[in-house]
């Protein structure tokens, strides 16, 4: 940590501080510049709060050096975390990316939605995605089928063999949601609900969490901390767009870039969602293929098959003839990415990893 | 609703769209432009979801005329709604601004807090806010005394007359909070918690409401209407920054144009928290000062009594003394706009109010 | 400067940069941590361009200690700077707020000028402002009248007895600007149009400099390092409204805090423009009020006397009704700071300031 | 366009904007909803601002239907514009993607650059990039070798069969930059410095343009307008990234969803800057495969051969070693792309373009 002292601070406001910060346990550094004091904090920033010192009279500014989080980074576990599910599929490092895709809410009937699942099996794709409880902007608006959402959703994925991933939204369903889901989401308006976080961590249920649109990717990885803080080292992330200033041609920001940001800094397997990333559907394919080469460990895309009479799928829904047609590129390119991670783990298994 | 086609559209694509608007009893005006089509929808928006009819063939874009919250709007009620409070203190419309001041997170002992609530009484400030849950960015910062803290602020507002507001995270904790607090908080991390709006909704309590750092001023209201959904109009909205670009000098942008945007666009009370809003001590008095003269219906301000060992109060935080000072210079302000609140009714009642 | 190691860091890399650093005339004192070695380096900065070390190998991250703009620091000049202009009009300090007014841009006829500089003077104003170069966002727009608008600029400023501010837009206009115009002004989308900087720096005249819409204050601050390095220190600095994610009630974010934020870590005079700044006329009057509370030396207002035929007066210009009324209004308020800053003044000169 | 008023505007109100609609020449069609009254203005926007519409009493706000460039969008001109340069090398459409490659400042002597240009062209780069005149933030900052700068290049250039871009700052300049490069750059900082705009516009030459930090996709296309609205087509545009709320670990936020956007609204080629859009070395490439598989015509990318002695190189530079390799892997995907892009022709000549 440092802190950095105003111009006009005292000997008598920085020894407070660094009385403070010795008393904490932290070994103190003083440069003295022309202009102004600086400390340096060395130890634990877990052991205060920084905002604490902040307070002091005679304190401009503190900045961390080290992260904050501790298990989701890099230098607590070198090697990438590779989740594994109970038909085998893995998530994570060098693994094929996985491909999560169904339509934004479960509706109507249960043939509805085998639908699409046959039609995800068929392509190829590994996670059934549908939700059961829907956060919705407007009390207006169609919030889901709750638990009914959640048998269908199970009994689909049985009778294709794929995996369901849904999202839950209060402390009070997470055990019902064990019953029925393979991957637990946590949707970007809940990242840093608490409470929820904590809640799923103790699960050890593998948990996908999507990053908040306001999140600063510090923030989202302090959020997966508070899942692995409770014993679950199972957690997916999940990149689905950030708010910009430009909302005429998109619903967010898609970040690619926070995908090899999240690669250096942390371990876990990270996914994108260009469905709600963009918010169009001309736009799911080229930002599908331009996060996967940017290194995603897998895809989340929103399809559906009876757009007339949707409630909640819409401009980003890709419809099952639009997506068999993407998802035969997407397969095409992850065959690529596939075969060069295969020759990229062969030389790295000859060679140390080049910094 | 304006439903923009794509240039290229087809004379059935743009018969689908409107015979589906119709079907959901729209009515229809086509304009026929030399590049596009545009359909105009007449009728209520809350009969359909409006992504659904974004995703026809064809559609281009889909732009919403009357903003989607209803029981929040101004159109739905032209007078200002005033909260009253069980000791007569009201908040809303040209009721005297008030003041909502205590420690970031309740600590330590009692006394500590009788401390602060003397301070906040003996300065003329009407509610005593204080953490007794924390919502910690880190699963390692100390996360408040829970029920106890709950207990120490009901006594501290007892005792010196002042009232209690204080933030819940989590639907089981509503019941609970209701024995406790006047006003229940919910957090800009929980604005878009939707089954704790509900749940804080069913209460009939008053409710203050904090915006989302990434919430657009549309879906701060829709939060409200959340609430209000749930037979609850006793909601006070608080600005307390956004997301912004540049975060050298300030945690936060508080936009404090929020707050004459939502007194023309609705009739809730607004108020603004500058020590979040900022998160530096330094900009608490100046930005207070702002935000009461763009009309802002009370501050919420945090104070502590003892920084070098406080857990999460911080470089936004005002000691006693510097808030007796801070608190003199706004009372003078909040005397002086509350002469001309009074000179104005006046007038308002010989006149009709002016557009 | 603060150079942050990456965890893995070689004791080869550190030493390179110790050397390198060491040679520009840096003391480097190392700080060697459990995780990572951070080296601060005590300085001038502007002896190395920081990035330069941040491009060798081992570096993770260079983080600026001292501001890195001299002239426009507090540090370097403790007292606020007060502009003189011709009639005696003082800006900055604790001088009483200057209003500047007029029409987006000059059009038409002078007489139509004129109506509006007698409605600026009657109300008190000192400065008329418009546009003679216009900045259209499109090709399509009107760009002025030219030199033809800075005549009748200058032509009506002295008949009112008013000053005259316009905006430059090209270095080969510059010397044309000054037989004109009291106050050169640099718009926001030239706030880093450094050739344009450098040549109003060397006029010695006055100049007015925008914040551009995706400025962070540091930025800005250079900017106006441009202008005083070429030995001009004669700048007003100008919050217009920075860009932000919700666009559907105001064009931009004013950003009120940077107002007692650049008064804390520059001398310079500091005005708002919240025509600009929110792009709506029932916005003007509550946030002018926002802008003259927080500390502002100084208002840009839009104002115009027929909208039926303006070319690019628009959604947040005042027709002369409107600004009469809204002037009285901050008049009432610049008369209480007025006296306020005077009794202000005579208690500083009593005692030291605090910090 | 569409004119939304005010719930309570009068019928006066409403005939009025009616009528300066009408004597504008547009032909109005009004929508009377429950609540407010709405009309669609059907005609060519250019024909009037639409700013003046929305000062009129009772307008609530104007929206715009149809884009308001003209020449760059893709209604104007159906095909993509494929710029071709003196030695053959083709920019935009379905064309193999150029790199462009080079220091960020010219400096030192003529051989320092020439081994720059040798590895470029070994690599089998098409354009040598580098600043003459640099844009600094800080004026203590190096500025660049001014027209030396630009000899070298284009004797490097000459000597190495690559083409010269080079970004010119001033009107004042833009005769001297014809006769030293081939694509006349605008810089990020100076989109829309309009009179530049059109000089280069009128230069008839091949202009490439960065996206402003804060410019929304319509300002951007809008800037290209200003170019092509002086004759001269052939624009091609840069996303170079945008201001983001975090900058932690990176500069900016590239903006890739952008590509796509582009390319479906406009004709014109747009290529991506990784180096400037993130800011960090270990992003380049990841970033750069990115940009290709989102349908970016070309990339510019920061190399250095001399960091220990680089006056403006920086975290985002790449050294020649680091260059070979992360090209070599751009290389290997760009040929299949240009496969792909080939198959893909050879499909469209058969088969109409599916929307």
């Amino acid at each position: 940590m440092i802190i950095i002292m105003e111009p006009k601070a005292t000997v008598e406001q920085i020894n407070a501080v660094k009385r403070y910060m010795e008393n904490k346990g932290f070994k103190i550094v003083l440069n003295h510049g022309d202009v102004m004091t600086v400390l340096a904090a060395i130890g634990d920033k877990r052991l205060i709060e920084p905002q604490s010192v902040a307070s002091f009279e005679g304190v401009r500014e503190v900045k961390l050096i080290q992260e904050p989080y501790k298990l989701a980074s890099r230098e607590s576990k070198e090697e990438d975390t590779v989740i594994e599910f109970k038909n085998g599929v893995k998530v994570g490092g060098l693994e094929k990316p996985v491909m999560m895709v169904g339509p934004c809410s479960v509706e109507k009937d249960f043939g509805w939605l085998m639908e699409v699942a046959q039609a995800a099996k068929e392509m190829g794709c590994e996670f059934l995605r549908g939700g059961a409880f829907k956060p919705r902007t407007s009390p207006y608006d169609f919030d889901g089928l709750g638990e009914k959402g959640l048998k269908y959703l199970k009994e689909a994925a049985e009778k294709t063999g794929l995996l369901v991933v849904s999202e839950v939204m209060d402390t009070t369903d997470v055990d019902m949601f064990c019953d029925y889901v393979d991957l637990i989401q946590i949707g970007a308006r809940n990242m840093q609900n608490f409470k929820l976080l904590k809640a799923v961590g103790k699960t050890g249920k593998p948990v996908l969490l999507k990053r908040g649109p306001a999140a600063a990717i510090r923030e989202f990885l302090l959020a997966a901390e508070h899942i692995m803080a409770n014993d679950n080292d199972k957690v997916i992330l999940c990149e689905r767009g950030v708010k910009g200033f430009d909302s005429t041609f998109t619903r967010n920001t898609l970040d690619i870039a926070a995908i090899p940001i999240i690669k250096k800094y942390s371990h876990l397997p990270i996914i994108a969602d260009p469905s709600h990333g963009t918010g169009r559907r001309y736009l799911v394919e080229p930002m599908s293929k331009a996060a996967l080469m940017a290194g995603a460990n897998g895809l989340m895309i929103e399809i559906h098959n009876d757009p007339d009479n949707a409630s909640s799928d819409g401009a980003q829904s890709l419809n099952l003839t639009q997506f068999r047609e993407t998802q035969r590129h997407l397969n095409k390119l992850i065959g690529r990415i596939d075969y060069d991670n295969k020759v990229l783990k062969a030389e790295i298994e000859k060679a140390a990893l080049r910094c």
